[in-house]
């Protein structure tokens, strides 16, 4: 049944947690149209790790948000690096247009009023609307990018460089935004920064070549060899398997600018021997997606030796995720991308293999259009 | 029986953890004499809370260093909070001359030669050497400035401008550089700076003059109301008592460029609160003295909302010292000090005094020309 938009848009949606494998094909209402609100018909979305949390309900105590949203569908669609095509655009929409190709991200709206959102730091907004699993001021749930459009604000929707095909530039809207804000921030300026990047896999390929990319010296750490030909392919100048050379640490005293941390887990890292790698009042940066009861255990006599940070971050701006795509323009990199077809066994795929680890690096939802007999406007 | 400087120095000594309280009237051999060494006639001496975790050996598993130094004492002698004059200097010192008065601090020497030391960062040198407690490569161990004499590299001799009087020097010598420096890399270059201080004891009401002298905005945090006075003497624009005032971080949101932790335990704060009231990467730093340990738990989740760092700071850098010395003599803050005259006695009862917290804010020893019989040089 074709998608009878913009009454209505289509999307794999789920109504219950513990079928969290199983999004069904499901019709629904979208939010209210706003002055600067653009639609975008979806061509592809990537699958991202925050989509186990939010279907499994696993960063909240209360039940899913979209059972008690004030209008809408009390069901939840995921997904949150969507590319597509411009359809709509509202009375007071100044960055986008009718026609254009644009990818959106993790976040769909902000106040645009605050400190944050004037400084360039929208994602911090305390009004920041996630593109999926979150109450708009009007209590609307927002709806997710595995459908056949999506609602959002224009700041969210970036434009993307024609060198660059829709299946890459997925995962850079969710994944690459959020190592590369941490990644610009914690070198800029430096000379011949050196970076290190913890954990590779869906985050950590992206942060390698996003680093290298940007002139930096970029060492992978993994616990094992075992992806030590992929890093290298990817950029890496140099490899750590912490799991296999006792000393590592001692080997690369005062060596770093920044760690970024990619891996999912913060409680099993032996933190002390990380932070003792980094120049003097340096970062430790976590981006990887924790367990509710992940934690940082620090010791603050341990890392009086250098005085670092440890912090994390969260997705990017609207003016660094426009950075990021001209870099990967530019530069030529592309994530690793493994298309699955969108169905609901597609889905049911991607889900479960993400969450069984089985994914080398990243998935990216495809054939939106055959699917939802979209693409021809 | 007056010292037999320069082949003896005289201080107040422990060889028994169990008897911390009672340094006892000791005469020990100095460390050999560098080319880069400098002689300090002891003047007075500041009472830092680090005395305590030594004199207890609360930071180590093994015997007191002493014990097994190469040669010189088996005692132990604390106090880095030094002022006096030169006396003697190496052949090789051009950065102080005979006879002029200078400040030491809680470090003593360093290698010179690292990437560390040659960027003003020499306090985080891999092969420092604390003022007491710590062992030089010859295996010597320092012995602090509850002394008649000190003997340090020339780097960490800091000129006293003739503004202050010595007993005020005394406690910026490594408390008030201790918070110096992470105020001043916290805050260079921003505009109205809005800076948080946390605990207001001998760190902290050091640090709420230093932020105030430096042109930021001082907010003072403490568990309750009783420092509400002392805090605006210093110079605190504005005084939160976060036992008392339920919504205090919620009022706060989003207000500070940098927090200095100086409160004693970092286990005992609602970080999360604090956390939240940082502007987007802003960094909390803990100068605080930690028990063993102590640890800072936190959960990666619930400070996503701002992109904050947590850090600790140790000491601060030649340049970092001189600069503050110059802004006490500039702007006219002065430490709050009570002076007790060195003896037996009166080490006994300023270390029991610190350790019971019955001290408004900071003790310095004084007398010191008149115990030892130094003085005419």
């Amino acid at each position: 049944m074709p998608v009878d938009y913009p009454r209505e848009f289509q999307g794999f949606a789920i109504t219950d947690p513990k079928d969290w494998d199983h999004p069904k094909l499901t019709s629904y209402e979208p939010k209210k149209f706003g002055p600067h609100d653009v639609d975008i018909e979806v061509e592809c979305c990537g699958i991202c790790a925050t989509e186990l949390f939010c279907l499994k309900n696993q960063w909240s105590s209360e039940p899913l948000a979209c059972l008690s949203s004030a209008y809408g569908p009390k069901s939840q669609v995921v997904g949150h690096e969507v590319v597509g095509r411009v359809v709509a655009v509202g009375d007071d929409v100044t960055l986008c247009r009718k026609g254009e190709r644009v990818g959106l991200g993790a976040q769909c709206s902000s106040c645009m009023a605050c400190p944050r959102c004037h400084a360039h730091n929208e994602q911090y907004c305390a009004k920041s609307v996630a593109t999926y699993c979150s109450r708009y001021e009007d209590g609307y749930v927002s709806q997710g990018g595995y459908a056949s459009h999506v609602r959002a604000h224009e700041q969210f929707c970036f434009p993307i460089p024609a060198e660059i095909e829709s299946q890459y530039v997925a995962p850079l809207m969710c994944g690459g935004l959020t190592v590369y804000s941490p990644i610009k921030r914690g070198i800029e300026g430096l000379e011949n920064p050196h970076v290190g990047v913890i954990g590779i896999g869906g985050l950590g390929h992206m942060a390698i070549m996003i680093a290298k990319a940007m002139g930096a010296h970029v060492t992978a750490f993994s616990r094992s060899s075992k992806k030590r030909a992929d890093a290298e392919k990817m950029g890496a100048d140099a490899f750590v398997a912490t799991g296999e050379q006792p000393n590592w640490s001692k080997d690369l005293f005062d060596g770093f600018d920044l760690l970024v941390n990619c891996a999912s887990s913060t409680t099993q890292l032996d933190l002390d021997a990380f932070l003792s790698v980094l120049k003097v009042n340096k970062n430790f940066i976590s981006v990887g997606l924790p367990e509710m009861d992940d934690k940082f255990v620090l010791s603050p006599l341990t890392f009086m030796g250098n005085g670092p940070c440890v912090g994390v971050s969260k997705l990017g701006s609207r003016q660094e995720a426009i950075e990021l795509l001209q870099l990967a323009a530019t530069r030529g990199f592309r994530p690793w991308v493994e298309t699955i077809k969108i169905s609901e066994a597609g889905v049911h795929e991607g889900l479960t293999r993400l969450d069984a680890g089985d994914v080398r690096y990243r998935f990216t939802l495809v054939g939106f259009h055959d699917f939802f007999g979209t693409g021809s406007s």
